[in-house]
């Protein structure tokens, strides 16, 4: 079974299995997050104070951390949750948010990618190349990168091999790797770097595809390639009316995306390394 | 006059009078809240640092506390707000989200419910039997509830009694009751399961409507009534979109709704206990 | 060049610099502010944790501060991030939510306009009365006053003169001062009062009119300007289908606007102090 096969397969897994996701995430896109965790089959539930961000994991089939907004309180937090969640064999999807704008993000990344095992790390091509120690240069947290893809499956597999996981790095096209296999996807759509929490929310339903138990690679083109699928569709609808009315017909796409709209819509292939 | 008919004239009430409403809620739906407030014609006031929370309740006529995201600064905000409210004659509208789910929110809850008198609890099966000492299951926060309306009925009397105030438990068929009196309501759709936070909008419209004084019982009833009917109207206007258009008209309903709409679409009847 | 045309080309300029806006602000309308920055051509960042905020204020072009949901940890952000934001010649934009409405508030208030040099304050009548000194009386953070524009330009002038920067009141008219200069904006509806973030949006748009390093005064009346004009075309698109859909045309129209139709819909006029 390819990729593409799988990833659709997965979809309509996690609609029957609806698995719990925590997200320890930012402040900006959480409501984002939660709804397209909804649509996507999922179900969501944040929780950020050291005092349960352990228990919550532990319920969980998946736990996202994003540190998009971290403060000192939650980055206990995403500590703790990511131990115990090694310790009871939950993937852990990290998504570096602004890795390399600031101090306080790159201590936090590091302490992170120390003490938590990872299983899928996402982020656009500037948080990886930092997380994988290529460079350091970020500006914000939304922006384009129009860097080749070539520059996209070197970064995703150096931070691949370092990192012992899979690494998602996505932007104009997106690439999957873990070391040894490598994808590129074609979906997506320019409009989806224009409204924010694309990214994020493609971790959020990433780590919904991860709570399948599947392997965390298939986990990772799922979400990635959903996120672009649904892009493209509400690019379609209402990409013409605005930023407002995408987001809208962005969240109707995830609803409504199904094991055939993948089979039939997505854009992958094999890279080589 | 029915409850119905009184919770329909409280409609009319609240948009004369415009109450203000303050809520101690969640990052995740705080949004949401705030917007459906503003579209049932009361007026949100989100704050929550201990060094004000007291002070924004005093020139409130509601409170509402949410525990979604509690944090240990959040908690001691939430119960010097509830006893501010209490000193005041200012009712308190409790939303134990997730209750059952950690032991940091059993423990707020408990310490909530000893310290802070509610004149209205509004949570899912789940949530209220936890705090009604009938079971202790939760799996996450969204979770729908198929349960039948008989133990429903029951848990709300349960917890009515035990706390001395009205408890609202929304699910497929809602149940309010204050010990004495009990109704059903039959309003709503399936699919204001599938986005997020449309419990926590219940408990906030809820609380617009005790801020108008009238009787907790018939707030309740409003409260629940008027997202029920609303999610019927943007259910058969957007449901076939997906959960972003049906979001988005489930805030234009909330907007519309009026007294001889509520009088006409509220399925309401009396419950016996 | 009239104040219109150097605001109209300002948004020309700001779609084609995309600069990076630092947002302190708070968690209800946090996501508002953040799309609306995107549309409007901007790049938003939040970061409020004490650790980081100067370092991301020292990335960004411009600073906003909007103590919405003000608590301990972020108040002492905010300071930080605007003592650098002076020492580095970034302008700050002040949006002083409930001022007047608790002691921390106020308290806090003061703190900012003692230790950090304002360009731009942006609040309603009521919060801007009482940054003058003027009065004290606040309701809520939603309220829409009805209080005659003559009062507003008294208003803005007098706080313009109090604290050395431009100053731009939002209510039914508009109004911007520096003290020296003043305009009444007549764009807007009367139903951006009924969602929740528009005024937090207008001041997080004009951080990024201000991050262009205009003068302070022409970038308030670019940032009023565009959220009014965005009302309006929101309005006559949305408006008759409830605040839902409203808020979706806002955005929309945000991510549409442009120099020519600043031009033609602009309403501006100079006002004699």
């Amino acid at each position: 079974m390819s990729v593409k096969q799988e990833a659709a397969k997965l979809n309509t897994g996690m609609r029957n299995t609806v698995p719990l996701v925590h997200n320890i995430t930012n402040y900006v896109t959480v409501n984002d997050c939660a709804n397209a965790l909804l649509a996507i089959g999922a179900s969501p539930i944040m929780a950020d104070d050291m005092l349960e961000a352990a228990d919550i994991t532990a319920i969980s089939s998946a736990l996202v951390i994003n540190i998009g907004t971290l403060n000192q309180r939650t980055i206990e937090s995403m500590i703790l949750a990511g131990k115990r969640a090694n310790e009871l064999g939950i993937p852990v999807v990290f998504d570096p948010v602004g890795a390399g704008a600031s101090k306080l993000r790159n201590e936090t990344t590091q302490r992170i990618l120390e003490q938590v095992e990872i299983s899928i790390l996402r982020g656009n091509l500037s948080e990886v190349s930092y997380v994988a120690g290529l460079s350091a240069s970020t500006k914000g947290v939304d922006t384009s990168e129009e860097d080749s893809d070539k520059d996209a499956l070197a970064v995703a597999k150096t931070a691949a091999e370092k990192l012992s996981c899979t690494v998602a790095v996505t932007g104009a096209v997106d690439v999957v790797s873990d070391g040894a296999r490598a994808v590129r996807i074609f979906n997506g759509h320019p409009m989806l770097s224009k409204i924010t929490g694309t990214g994020c929310m493609a971790s959020a339903v990433t780590g919904g595809y991860a709570g399948m138990k599947q392997d965390a690679f298939t986990a990772a083109a799922a979400g990635v390639m959903s996120m672009g699928i649904a892009g493209e569709i509400a690019y379609e609808k209402a990409g013409h009316m605005g930023t407002g009315s995408f987001r809208v017909a962005l969240m109707d796409a995830l609803s409504m995306l199904n094991e055939q709209m993948i089979e039939e819509m997505g854009k992958i292939e094999e890279a080589k390394h």
